[in-house]
């Protein structure tokens, strides 16, 4: 296998050891990590399926930059009212699409597919939000952070309102 | 480590990227590509685990050649009847049993296990299909393809009847 | 990139390669097969994931080595009454946490999310249980073993009860 094909092969697991950091972090709860995954004027949109596939902007939610996810992270731990759960996030290898790594700082455009599963106190774990992340990530003194992470979920009804990121 | 191993872990990352953009065709609807996943006299088979563990012939759906997956694409999109649904599989990091890769096109056997979630329009997503993906994947000019997919399944009632390929 | 980079980026590989034998013999019901997965002095721990966040040692089940492992095969093969039923796991990729490999064993600590399913005789698939594994595993001459697993499920409530190995 030529250098080049084993590095495109190698930030696959990258890529997976990212998902899985981002997953760790969201499961356990440690919410103000959240934001790190990011760049500083990365963007974070969940976005349903039907509006993706229709090319229509209109998302659930929809943040730019580090500042905004602090907000929301902010929000969803101190004031909204909602009933507690756990998250559990099964994410697919990711697939990488593209690489440029020509400048030492490089753009890796990745997708994974997930499963997030709720488990709510006293009651079994169901099937919460099923989707495929689209990310654009780029590689950072601090390791690779996204750059873009859109969250294209494929369930129409949302079970009660999504509170925590997917 | 030596090389060989290092070849041998390194056919798992090419298997997962197999699997991704074979799970990215089919939940992103473009049916036209699943046949091209194969080889020419590939073969794609849905069978019950029930009838594998007793080693009955017995399957869903058994093909035998790419031209009867086209048949079959245009069966599922063309002519058959039935209510929209959206799938989306998480395919496990395959596990790569065997590989002969001397004679420059190589055997790969490898299993992984999947699930797949089904979402109908205004409906929460439901757990659709889990088993397991027994396969021979070939290396050709054009990339990995199936030799065979062998899609074993677990779940003997199947949700309605099952239109799409797993 | 650097030997040690790659070579820490291997072992996730090596590492998803045990989880997903281990997950194939469970599945496949090969029961027997499972305590070879485990040093002799191995651990195996169930544990709900509310004690493992309030630091009580409360577990479900609790082995402390192969002998122990062998007897719950053997009570669950032979002796406990329950309803037949399938499992399947879906292992997402394993995060590596360290890698000890000075010493030619070693010692990785490495996280995994997994969701099993179920499967009973004539009915759908449903969400089991799902968790993450926390895994010590070393290097021995028959590959990697595990020194200690811990299935951390977020279900409170299991459904039935929990009979074969996670």
């Amino acid at each position: 296998m030529s250098g080049p094909d084993m590095q495109r092969l190698l930030l696959q697991l990258e890529v997976d050891q990212l998902n899985a950091a981002y997953a760790a972090a969201l499961d356990e709860r440690r919410f103000d990590d959240w934001p790190a995954f990011f760049v500083e004027d990365g963007s974070y949109v969940v976005q349903a399926r039907e509006n993706f596939d229709r090319g229509l902007p209109l998302a659930l939610i929809a943040l730019e930059s580090r500042g905004m996810m602090k907000d929301r992270v902010y929000g969803v731990t101190q004031t909204i009212y909602h009933g507690p759960y756990y998250t559990r996030h099964v994410v697919g290898p990711a697939r990488v699409l593209a690489a440029q790594d020509g400048d030492g700082r490089g753009l890796v455009r990745a997708q994974a597919h997930y499963a997030v599963f709720r488990t709510r106190p006293g009651d079994a774990s169901e099937v919460y939000n099923v989707g495929r992340y689209i990310d654009d990530i780029v590689r950072t003194d601090a390791g690779l952070k996204f750059a873009s992470r859109r969250c294209e979920y494929d369930s129409e009804m949302v079970l009660n309102s999504l509170i925590y990121p997917i």
